[in-house]
């Protein structure tokens, strides 16, 4: 295999390790714990694995003698950098516990668990893999495991191999998924032992316990590296607004980050516009606004930063969302719905059906945006919001305005667009030291708890903005992040997804500053990720971060 | 000014010099040169700068004396990285000479020259752009200095200025129009020197003297970086196409290089697909055949990189795009062209009024990207061809063809897209180690240059694959470079533009490795730049420039 000088040069990094990690490790177990909400629910539902204590680890003095361990290791759902360090922490974690100890990986995500799709992870085999990006190395999937009948099938390739622990690494579903697997083993006394990873670029997996999902660092630090750049060419150029839709799902922590390192003129977040329940025509008011001040002082350029999940947070828009969805019904295909109405009148034969509020709404949108909404459907007859060129949507309907308001000489400046979608630059990015390092913990944590004989944690590497030597390493029960929420319908127990919070400090230190950011151009150029070099600039992990725990 | 961790460090950088500008210089003048080609063009419309010798630098033993001099710098066309760095090697050569030399820059392109709009550049005003990309400190602008005018214009405010040497930072047709300039001062004795120097990120602008333009190392190892990562995304997730279109206007040479950097899929190079005159449909036949093969090995996924002047280099849309300009005729507005066309017969009513064989073409076109080439015109009523999404036009063509294949069960994969443009991430980008040298030493070689009194010549840097030190400085006479091309209907001098060469190494690096590459998975992924480690990670230049040393 031909590797890039890059690859060649970080195959020999040694991920840096918390002190409690690098010799023998002592538990340390805190107090029993409750869910975060909906107690009496989680704890029915999960009787042998509610109400664990923290573990913390700290040095031990004298190492332990264990077993040797079969353990299996999953990939879920979509990739983020460091994937490869997590598994690389296990197989070394439990190597050190025992040098027979064997790892497993199932291929191609959860699924690999059901259908018997494996290889085994030798220490040659993984050699090409360490602080690599990517998920490649066994591949990853979004399967489900949500029904017994697919525990019981996976229950008996672990048999098989004699896997004692599996490691599932995850967001919040996979991890709310994990703890009913550990659940529903233990309840079995199958004596598979189940941990969870935190993983998502998304950011939305966090709380008290869990400082940060791992990839998040990376991929941001990848969209801030371009977002810089772009920002340098309109600042040279001096004839673009580049409006960036930035992946990240519901919540806006990429955005909010990414703004952070880079100081944009405009940054909207999702989690504000629901707050505030501005309308599409409010939010491109803000848009316009901003262009005509930067006209003002003859800047006909500036950079605008758009979360990928916002249109579901505009109430309008999920409104009209539910009544599109609603009309054009399920499995009907467009064809048939449209039948005897003409091209041209289809558009206003699907505005007399809705509301009229929705109705008004849609009547707004450019042309493009209002065919992706109602002929771009998925299977089950929804408008694919993930689609939806939100970037262009907003570009648009400021153009129309700004327009308006040149007719009534109200904007004397030019406003010339780019667009931008980043996320699949971000996923498989190789992963910056701090999550090289994050990770490689966070696998190594997996391994301790595994020998300790514990199930239904979750790897917890926290006090993440001080050196790697200082982080505190443990397990926190996923229970004790758990709640009940309404899922098709259903009341299921989930790990809480973590929005932006409002009255949180990265969220407040952006809106001290993004008035200024606005109309001044106030430029930060991250850019791109370094390995080497001064410690400043190549071990620090995100503003975001940084701004949390200094307001602890 | 709030600068970023990596800005801070990396101001502290000092770029490498060939040991040739360390010190004292000598000048070594070679014999005369001769254009090209067109010599006897060339020679009479540059009797004062025609048939100069190349000069080659070397190591002086005692240190002249220089007058104070004053010199002005423009940044002409499009961003590069490392054009900051050119100034600050002028600055600080000039400042050599004597330390009472001053540099003015001139604002917003050549532009800036013809209405006396400048700032004099100071060594305070320079610290905070060193080492970083961008044009932003004088800005750039795409004022063409072609007229008499301009230049009697520009030397009004040079003369008041006390200015005796301008540098021209451009590509090709700046660097043309900076010898102009320079034969039309000296034909006025005007005393004022002109030297250019080569700038560009697409790389068109080498020859045998210029072995590189700045900008094509930095910018070529971003879309690297994100090439790699998106290919490792897509080797994880294994669903996806990705299809990128690469900037770089009518050569090919970014979209080569990115692709000896990371070995994606599938190539396209325009000067190929013009040399073998390949159509529209034999195009999307090859790709979807790689399609097909990596699918027949279970790999319903891949990545293409397409090169952003393709569609003019495919001779039946040349043809096309210039029926189109000449149908849908200057200053026409497209509400008067199909006034009383129905908008659903808009289409069929161009076809009927163009040749059948361009006819033929356009009905195969994607309806989307056929409205973008009849309504989306530039205000000469040209088709756009920058705006034309030709990524989407191959995905959505291919798409249809492996539909076909399919219902003749001849395709059973899958095949799903995502689009990507890289451009602008690109351009503004901090410079590489190897941009950041070889633009301060352009610059430190154009200060010698006019130290010398030299006018009509374009610094020179050659040797680059070596350690900087042992890099060959010098100048080149601009018209050495020229022959005589049409432009709008005339014959005029130019430096001949350089495509990429189908008997050239890097070409057929890439010819002898593309099958492989196509159904193997053999990408690498460069990762991104590097400003301090290994030197083999942060050093080295492009494998365009390994390949084309070492087949000397």
């Amino acid at each position: 295999m031909t590797i890039s000088a890059l690859q060649k040069a970080r195959a020999q990094y040694q991920p840096k390790l918390p002190k409690s990690l690098k010799g023998a490790v002592k538990l340390v177990e805190g107090t029993a714990t409750e869910s975060v909400a909906d107690q009496e629910d989680i704890k029915d539902l999960f009787p042998n694995t509610y109400g664990m204590p923290i573990i913390t680890f700290e040095e031990g003095t004298d190492a332990e003698k264990f077993s040797a361990v079969n353990v299996g290791v999953i990939l879920s759902g979509g990739q983020a950098p460091g994937g490869h360090n997590v598994i690389s922490g296990i197989f070394d974690g439990i190597k050190k516990l025992n040098a027979d100890s064997k790892l497993y990986g199932f291929l191609g995500g959860p699924g690999g668990l059901v259908d018997h799709d494996y290889i085994e992870i030798t220490a040659e085999y993984l050699e090409a893999y360490r602080n690599t990006g990517g998920f490649d190395i066994i591949g990853s999937g979004r399967t489900k495991l949500e029904e017994e009948a697919q525990f019981d099938k996976g229950l008996e390739i672990l048999k098989k191999l004699d896997i004692k622990a599996l490691v599932v690494i995850g967001g919040d579903d996979s991890n709310t998924n994990a703890c009913v697997l550990a659940e529903y083993y233990a309840a079995k006394k199958a004596g598979v032992q189940v941990i969870g990873c935190p993983k998502t670029i998304d950011g939305d997996l966090k709380n008290e316990m869990i400082e940060t999902s791992f990839g998040f660092d990376t991929a941001v630090k990848v969209y801030a590296e371009l977002i810089g750049n772009i920002q340098r060419d309109a600042n040279s150029a001096k004839k673009y607004w580049h409006f960036i839709k930035l992946m990240g799902r519901s919540a806006s922590h990429i955005g909010l980050e990414a703004a952070l390192q880079t100081q944009p003129n405009i940054t909207l977040i999702s989690e504000e516009v629901a707050e505030k329940k501005q309308t599409l025509d409010e939010i491109v008011e803000y848009m316009a606004s901003i262009v005509i001040k930067r006209a003002e002082n003859g800047d006909n350029f500036g950079v605008a930063l758009i979360p990928e999940g916002l249109i579901e947070f505009i109430p309008e828009m999920k409104i009209l969302i539910g009544e599109l969805n609603d009309l054009l019904a399920e499995g009907t295909k467009t064809a048939e719905i449209f039948q005897g109405v003409k091209r041209s009148y289809r558009r206003e034969w699907v505005a007399e059906k809705i509301s009229a509020e929705s109705a008004a709404v849609f009547r707004s949108l450019p042309s493009g945006i209002a065919n992706q909404l109602t002929l771009d459907r998925d299977p089950h007859g929804n408008v694919q919001v993930s689609l939806i060129e939100t970037e262009k949507l907003l570009g648009e309907m400021v153009k129309a305005k700004l327009a308006e308001l040149a007719e009534k000489g109200e904007f004397k400046g030019k406003f010339g667009t780019q667009y931008h979608f980043f996320g699949y630059e971000g996923r498989c990015a190789a992963p910056s030291n701090f999550d090289a390092d994050y990770c490689y913990s966070l696998g190594t944590t997996a391994s301790v708890l595994i020998g300790e004989g514990k199930t239904g944690y979750m790897s917890s590497v926290r006090n993440t903005t001080s050196p790697a030597e200082d982080w505190i390493a443990g397990g926190v029960p996923i229970t004790q992040m758990m709640n009940m929420e309404r899922r098709h319908g259903h009341m299921k127990p989930v790990i809480q997804k973590a929005l932006v919070e409002l009255d949180g400090a990265p969220y407040k230190y952006l809106l001290a500053n993004r008035d200024k950011w606005a109309t001044e151009t106030s430029y930060l150029y991250p850019g791109p990720i370094q390995y080497w070099g001064p410690s400043e600039v190549c071990d620090l992990t995100t503003v975001t971060l940084k701004l949390e725990q200094e307001a602890k």
